[in-house]
């Protein structure tokens, strides 16, 4: 273990120091059980065990030996649940605190509604899942009596229809209301990190680093802003560590007040790069309270990334509108991630939920496994979708880490939110909540109001009360960060969403005939492993997928399209009915990487105009049978999940291909290109292409290309050719880089031998 | 005079009463005097008489008896005033306060940087104009002793170059450092009212109304806010009067603090309704501040309009992007104004500064002649541009009584602002005084960060912390009423500026071919009147116009495009070379009266998509030789403005013209429409097309046209005729309303005999 990972790993164990928001101290063992009932103050007629962070859901279906809800139709047996009061109660044993000790109850997290109660009596009433809490229950909770926790049903803004609507009123994440990857299913309970403890009646309520780095990058001023819990008189200890672990700041102040900012200047900080640029540096910063006796009351931890982020415009974008043509509109927004100076390409994936319940997400079984994944696959930023709630902290250490850029959207997705004055307060709580929560995080680079709001199915506008409240809590709390009111916006684009859409339009066109500025949605679906489907799908019903089975409710069938996300009649029209299982799923995981590597290449190949390439999407909440995740639940990656990280790398050959399926006589005329987005040039090279059909190699080109600028594309050839007569149901386009094994590409294409018209007198070239 | 005019009356004259942030009291004769130095503590070699309000460049010339600054070349010799520190000073008699009394000085609006200093010493310091001072001098201010404002050179972010970017990091409005209708020349000093007053110690520091309208528009909860000079014990008495000037609500609360607020609610309030949708009602809300001795301390008095504004989405707007089209993009932004639940054709036009000097712009002499020329062309709204200063109170005050609406920009124009701390404080500043000094009037219907900010001649967007500081304090500060961060948006479309282009695009294309949502800026040149040309350009140089001349510094040549703003080029195309002055004057008036015709109709034919025409411009503040603007300096109409308040009628005969220029044998096919943007149905009726050369009339069609809907347009036939041979340079087209003469119009068009190749065979129709 190196230096690096030690402290890694003391983070993770100190995990609560790192927040923001929670407190240190000695914890006070509590044994939960959670019970419902009709109202707030009725009784449980059965009390049963509760994990705590999990959900009331999971401690019934556990108490009751519940089959798994992901298998066939059981997620419906969970639906009585959202309408009724659920009510958490803990005793501990404790000797209450001395004079100088407080006895606090504090929670990252309580999902919805809730009413903290001891001794019968309210101690706290809140709304929304975001805020934390803390409490000071010194002298209102007695050893051995309980605390209890009530938490009102899922709020509702209307009884029908039971879909995403009915969360237009609150900041209650959308997904779990229904929605075509997500069964409806809508979590309540205590979702993070929660506890007693007993801490010192002198502390910390924040002690949070920030800094300003100077315009050249060369010097940061760096400050330690603290609020203490009353006014006191001591000595705050400051001490900064390099990513080396090595002490680079080291000071302490004398104070007399509730409040202390200490300052210090950092020259030459190493800066932290996203994945594929440059190293994720990180420092630690340490602040220790120490009283008027020298002892250390308290002590918060929170690392830092020195980095500068901006929106740029695309080089050239000023051109448009046209300058001689009028009448003149603006020129479209900037959504280039200008990082450290240098404009990156942000390649990356849409982010949901990693599990129905996000009490049960942890950072080893779920955030860690994923955001690996994410990272091998080249990947430099991850779009938090206001549809799923606002992860957990170790997802965003984890970031942090890896540099993995973060785009985190507030809980508001496909709705209109109108500006009701309880929705106003309760979205202005939350997102003054989040936004303190996470403004320190190298990794998030922008915050946007919510998925699709100025779309049809939204209708909402910049002029919505909610949007204007977003902006200037962004603007309060967080003014160096972007912050963007929707996406898309103009210039931006979502979907397509299926590989070949009713009027016959394949994907490999709609990127080619576009010219976005970033492509922050799209993909196409492809079926679970056949094991997944299995485990999910009751036998009588495996095969063929149909109607009014689980293939549907698990999103196989009608979930968007009608044929989505198998996409079974598209499927088949390529390549004739399916006899088994196995077949269907190797040709719909075959479309769905074919179709996501054109995507991805060709969003990269229409840079620095497009900027952005983020697919939809890269996990899911629960096991899909047929989904456009990429890494199906929990963190198994499909078949595509391979071929995006092959479109992602850095430098590799590419080729834009004008469709799918080919003829024998059909003028086969891939283009030619190198691409490199990373920060490197690229020295001279030859890249040859060929066509395969099994074994049999047919030779193309070879393209003797020059050194290419770093983070610069190349255009090369057209290779041209008539495609032979074989026995074959695909051939593939091959491109190698002698020398450069790892900038080889490949792609498969649908064959047949029934001959076009035209072409059909013509002799093949090449061979 | 009626009661309402009554009461006109004596608002006017009880302004500064009006005022959010002036106080009453007894004033106190003050006598000022300015004189100039190179440093902010030198004294000057000479003081001679100031006008407060004014400017110190009128003081100066005046005192030297400078001829006028509009004639000739005259202007160039005010430039090094904009570069020198100028020293007010005045001192007065007056007794000194008595216990319950304090000497007060304020003004609303001193320009641009300045400190106020009395017996050596600074009082205040300011950076702002639009910030008013109100300054406790009791003790500070001896009878007879100077009180002295040093009002520092004008802000200039650079050296060079010298124009309008060197406004960029100030709040001094951009245009008065040069534009293509405005010369260099910088107004500097005291420019709006001022003076000293003895005033109760407790007395009103705000006493604002505000109110909430409910859903349904049938009551409103009102409320009178009251911030006070000090803690103290006393009374409120709020009355609010009726349009008619009767008491509606009569109440009175004793309070203990130093803040109160009193509310009431008013059923079926009488709506302020924009100029030919309805009356714009005002309510007159009056607070006394009454002490324990039952004696009134302080009085203010507000108007108020109840309407609710929105801006909406147009009809039909959710259907763009299209369904079924990937990747799809967002929807345009709303700008469709939505008063009182009705969507309303915005028609009117662009103001800019009514005078080089804002200082000496008056209620009688400037904004009512112009108001009331902006209400009779049927004008319901004003865009108060950016680059110009925000007007004076009795603007808004007529305004708010004729029904103008009023589109509000900061001061922000074609320029990139950049967020350096010291700007953004100083823009921080600037718009919560403006916000503060504004919201509460009727006629104020949207907000907007500046002019033309998202095109490449400024390159802000979004992302620019000025524009996300002005959507904050727009939030905190005002958050019922829209905001927009620029002119234009997605959708909306500025420009054509010319009558023809380089590439002889006729503007009567222009808009056919477009498909704005918002018409917010466009026009055409037109020169001045053969007496004001006579009068500014010297004798020598009147005729022809040529470069290096007065013509060219009075922007009638190069001000934009080459050959703008006279375009004589265009002129002497269409009618041969121009042998007087007064033939090239009625021939360029002839144009610009056309132009806009054509352009003002077709916005209002591209309702409801299209939702505003908004010329540029309506007024200009000096006599320039050619302008877009429609009326000249001071208050002169153009023959513009007559075709302008023709094609603004509520209801008229309308037609859609190919061009400008026809040939004998041409096909000529006027399309014919019916425009209603009133409230009102129109019953059916017929309108009759007649071609005329000279007194010659030639029928082309009659049309029965049926009802029409209340703000409906109605699309007819396309009258055709080929155009016979006549000795004429223009022939007219002819719309006749038998029974409805006010809806009757006509438009001339360039006529020759030369015949069209193609054309040539054909026999004239109908005749």
């Amino acid at each position: 273990m190196t230096e690096r990972d030690v402290l890694k790993h003391a983070m993770q164990a100190d995990d609560l120091v790192n927040a923001g928001s929670c407190m240190k101290g000695a914890p006070i063992s509590l044994s939960w059980q959670v019970g419902f009932s009709d109202s707030a103050d009725g009784r449980p007629k059965r009390w049963v065990p509760a994990e705590v962070p999990g959900a009331v859901q999971l401690d019934w279906a556990r108490a009751n030996n519940w089959p798994c809800f992901i298998v066939g139709e059981n997620w419906r047996e969970y639906r009585w649940m959202e309408d009724v009061f659920w009510i958490y109660r803990a005793s501990a044993e404790f000797e209450k605190p001395g004079h100088d000790r407080r006895l606090v109850f504090s929670s990252r997290g309580i999902d919805y509604r809730f009413v903290i109660r001891a001794f019968g009596s309210a101690l706290l009433e809140q709304e929304g899942m975001f805020t934390p809490v803390e409490l000071d229950v010194t002298g209102k909770l007695e050893p051995g009596a309980p605390l209890e926790i009530v938490v009102f049903p899922a709020p509702k803004s209307a009884p029908s229809p039971e879909d995403r609507s009915q969360a237009n009123r609150s900041c209650k994440p959308a997904v779990s209301y229904g929605w075509d990857f997500h069964p409806r299913l809508i979590p309540l309970g205590i979702w993070d990190e929660t506890g007693l403890a007993v801490v010192p009646s002198f502390r910390f309520i924040r002690a949070e680093t920030a800094y300003e780095l100077s315009e050249g990058l060369d010097s940061a001023e760096v400050e330690l802003r603290c609020d203490l819990s009353c006014r006191g008189r001591g000595r705050i200890k400051w001490e900064i560590l390099g990513p080396d672990t090595k002490p680079v700041v080291s000071m302490s102040e004398a104070f007399d007040s509730q409040t202390a900012v200490l300052r210090c200047r950092l020259d030459r900080p190493l800066l932290w790069w996203p994945n594929g640029q440059g190293e994720p540096c990180l420092y630690t910063s340490r602040a220790e309270l120490e009283g008027e006796d020298g002892g250390v009351l308290d002590r918060r931890v929170m690392r830092i990334g020195f980095r500068r982020v901006r929106l740029a415009m695309y080089p050239g974008a000023w051109e448009y509108p046209a300058p001689n043509r009028f009448p003149k509109s603006r020129t479209p927004p900037p959504i280039t991630l200008e990082i450290n100076g240098r404009r990156i390409f942000a390649k990356g994936s849409n982010w949901v939920n990693p599990d129905v319940f996000p009490g049960r997400v942890r950072a080893q079984t779920h955030y860690r496994p994923l955001l690996d994944l994410a990272m091998r696959a080249n990947m430099n930023l991850i779009r938090c979708w206001g549809g799923a709630p606002v992860q957990k902290d170790s997802f965003f250490d984890l970031c942090d880490e890896m540099g993995l850029m973060v785009w985190q959207e507030f809980p508001l997705a496909c709705n209109r939110y109108e500006g009701t004055p309880s929705y106003l307060k309760v979205l202005d709580q939350e997102s003054r909540s989040i936004l303190i929560r996470l403004r320190h995080r190298a990794c998030l680079v922008m915050w946007c109001g919510g998925n699709e709001l100025f779309n049809a199915w939204s209708g909402m506008t910049e002029q919505d009360a909610a949007l204007r409240l977003l902006a200037r809590n962004c603007y309060d709390l967080d003014p160096g960060r972007p912050f963007i009111m929707t996406s898309p916006l103009e210039g931006m684009g979502h979907g397509p969403y299926v590989f070949r859409n009713a009027e016959g339009r394949e994907v490999f066109r709609c990127f080619a005939e576009s010219a976005c500025t970033a492509y922050t949605e799209f993909g196409c679906g492809g079926p679970a492993s056949v094991a997944t489907l299995r485990r999910i799908i009751p036998p009588d019903q495996i095969f063929p997928p149909r109607r009014g089975t689980s293939w549907e409710s698990h999103h196989a069938i009608g979930a968007w399209a009608p044929n989505s996300h198998l996409l079974l009649d598209v499927i088949e029209d390529y390549f004739g009915p399916c006899r088994t299982l196995e077949e269907l799923v190797a040709r719909g995981q075959l479309l769905q990487a074919e179709g996501l590597k054109c995507l991805f290449e060709e969003a990269r190949r229409q840079k620095p105009r497009a900027s952005m390439a983020l697919n939809w999407c890269f996990n899911e909440p629960w096991p899909a049978a047929a989904n456009l995740s990429i890494v199906g639940w929990p963190a198994e990656p499909k078949p595509a999940y391979a071929a995006v990280a092959g479109s992602l790398r850095p430098v590799m050959a590419s080729a834009r291909i004008a469709r799918f399926a080919w003829k024998e006589g059909d003028v086969f005329s891939p283009e030619l290109w190198l691409l490199n987005d990373s920060p490197d040039p690229v020295p001279a090279g030859r890249i040859e292409a060929t066509v395969r059909f099994g074994s049999e190699e047919i030779f193309l080109l070879a393209w003797d290309h020059p050194a290419v600028q770093p983070d610069t594309n190349l255009m090369g050839p057209v290779a041209r050719a008539v495609l032979p007569g074989r026995d074959a149901d695909v051939f593939h386009l091959q491109l190698r880089c002698p020398g450069h094994p790892e900038r080889d590409s490949e792609y498969v294409l649908k064959y047949s031998r029934e001959k076009r018209g035209k072409e059909s007198g013509q002799r093949p070239l090449n061979m």
